[in-house]
């Protein structure tokens, strides 16, 4: 997919669940709507419900009524004021014919506009290639989010101190302490503080060696407890994502190792990371550190084990977004803020991943997230 | 848009977020997976992290693993084993040719497969008209969510309660009370039964005015508070949306009548929803019954009021689903969950909303929710 010359972009969706609307319009919209682009002209076009809201909230241009388009349109022979016919009509208006749209625009909308003579032209991700790099207020919301993801681990492994080790379980009040409890003070931490979790990853023992599991066994003493917690702040719309490993009880020595191991890698992580350096080299140089002491990344008895996901990706409107600190071509630049999060996995030892959020700098980066490592709690 | 016969049936999204393949499949996935129905036949296709916990959860005849799929596609020339290349190697295997895929399948891929030729053919909505008749385990996940929307609901309510009238607002330890007070009372006790909101409206006076304005300024007394409540639980991944109006202080006659007429269309709404209505037979019944007392719809000062919104929507795994209790063509038929959520709103006096969920059955119509109504607090 290469870029073609558009005369516009156009975006068709709801602002909550489409990052790159709420990027180019910096409101929240529930209802889907449209996003027109010409040169630097933005524009939306909103329903009657959002106008007056639009008109002060939207940083755009233009902020037109969908009644308004739907009245031009039923002027038309066979047109009916749906959103196909608003969206011809204000592209008419604009003279536009080559339209630039994202690789998940709708299908059914395009088709209508494609039989209407619009050159609709799927474009590559990342769709505003420039939504990478953090303005000084972004970095600011994603740091917010950051804090209080911070404070919603403090209290976790608050309560984690505090509970009993017993016939190799943690327990507390007398009943064995289970992914959902732990979850439920982070959640209930973070909605206090305006930001949403919905997939918090709090994993124990084997569980955990499995980076998309998101917990269920009860918790067991000795191994590492694997927190990965990626909150949206409701008000800015900006991710954080932290990941801590801890362990309570008395882990073996194999336990020990491998957590300093993945220490290791993240701090190579931290010492390559800067601008105009390759993801992919910062990738490899943390597998070969793993490979170099030892810990081998393939399949063994029927599970993929070792290292075998990327060491970071982009943060920012989207949990994961460009660039990525991993296999391809992505090099890193000044404003980028990425995670560093490398991670093994062995069935019988457990899981640890240990991630926080970088900043790129002009020189180097800077640790946005510095919560406490302290890995025996 | 008509259904044209097609060979089998194509999804691609992440089931956290796209509620037709979460249905198709029970399995919540967070990355974007494929999903292919031939016949009755269901098969996923899933990344090798998922594939052994896709083995256990996901409901479907077969689980595919995304790599075997890209193994098989690199041994065809030109192909690199991206995600439309896995979809062409099953699609052929399955020697299917038209498929029928939702109206919002991803431009990008649909094009590619076009190219191949595959036809694709975009599907009416709903996707799986199945999907608005709720079996029994789906109406107790329903109700669990309103469960705890209520019990959130009951907790504002004893905020509010305490809270002292003076100047005009409402106070507590010495400040006015804002929407966002309000909010994470509810957010939070939500989140503690693990149902996430994320867009709760509490607004107060003119704000309530504008039913998508979620609530800024400081809680006026006197004057209608609405409180429109939506979460989602993490669990099961089904809705609620209940909303209550309040009222602490001294309501004007003007409010407390707004308050009855809007109660009494609620009703209006109750008795004749059942089996074999036309929901916009329901609605129309509930405008009537407006105009008839003097609350006229239309602009006024520049702003729409009156009644201006639909009296209904069904509600499962997205919050807004068919069928419709508005305007349009849908009739209600057992196993509907719907809502019905009249509302009135006048500037100077206020917005009233007032929303229950109800369970269309054989022979009427069965209220899911049923806290208080009482509106002076």
């Amino acid at each position: 997919m290469k870029n073609k010359p558009v005369d516009a972009l156009l975006l068709y969706g709801s602002s909550e669940e489409n990052a790159d609307i709420f990027y180019a319009t910096k409101m929240f919209v529930p209802d889907a709507h449209i996003y027109i682009q010409k040169k630097n002209k933005k524009m939306v076009i909103l329903n009657d419900l959002e106008l007056d809201r639009g008109k002060k909230q939207a940083q755009v241009d233009r902020v037109l009524s969908f009644s308004t388009y739907q009245s031009k349109a039923l002027k038309t022979r066979d047109r009916r004021g749906t959103t196909a016919d608003v969206i011809e009509v204000a592209l008419k208006e604009l003279k536009v014919k080559n339209v630039g749209v994202p690789s998940n625009f709708p299908l059914f909308l395009a088709d209508i506009l494609r039989s209407r003579n619009f050159n609709l032209i799927p474009q590559p991700e990342p769709f505003f290639p420039e939504r990478r790099f953090k303005t000084k207020t972004e970095v600011k919301h994603i740091s917010e989010s950051i804090h209080h993801t911070e404070q919603a681990i403090h209290k976790a492994i608050q309560f984690i101190k505090k509970t009993t080790v017993k016939q190799g379980y943690l327990w507390h009040r007398g009943k064995k302490v289970t992914p959902a409890d732990i979850k439920k003070i982070i959640n209930v931490s973070l909605m206090e503080n305006e930001c949403v979790a919905q997939h918090s990853i709090v994993a124990g023992g084997d569980e955990a060696c499995d980076p998309h599991n998101t917990g269920f066994k009860p918790i067991p003493a000795h191994k590492p407890i694997v927190m990965d917690i990626f909150p949206k702040s409701i008000k800015t719309g900006y991710y954080a994502d932290i990941t801590r490993t801890v362990v309570r009880g008395k882990p073996s020595q194999a336990v020990l190792d491998l957590y300093q191991t993945v220490l290791e890698g993240q701090k190579i992580g931290f010492d390559l990371a800067g601008p105009g350096v390759r993801g992919s080299d910062i990738h490899e140089a943390i597998c070969d550190y793993f490979e170099s002491k030892g810990y081998k990344t393939g399949k063994k008895n029927g599970f993929i084990q070792g290292f075998f996901h990327g060491t970071g990706h982009g943060l920012g409107l989207d949990v994961h977004e460009a660039p990525r600190v991993s296999l391809g071509n992505d090099i890193l630049q000044p404003g980028d803020v990425v995670t560093i999060e490398p991670g093994l996995y062995y069935r019988g030892i457990g899981g640890i991943r240990i991630e926080d959020d970088i900043l790129i700098t002009k020189t180097g980066c800077k640790k946005l997230s510095t919560y406490s490592k302290k890995f025996v709690v």
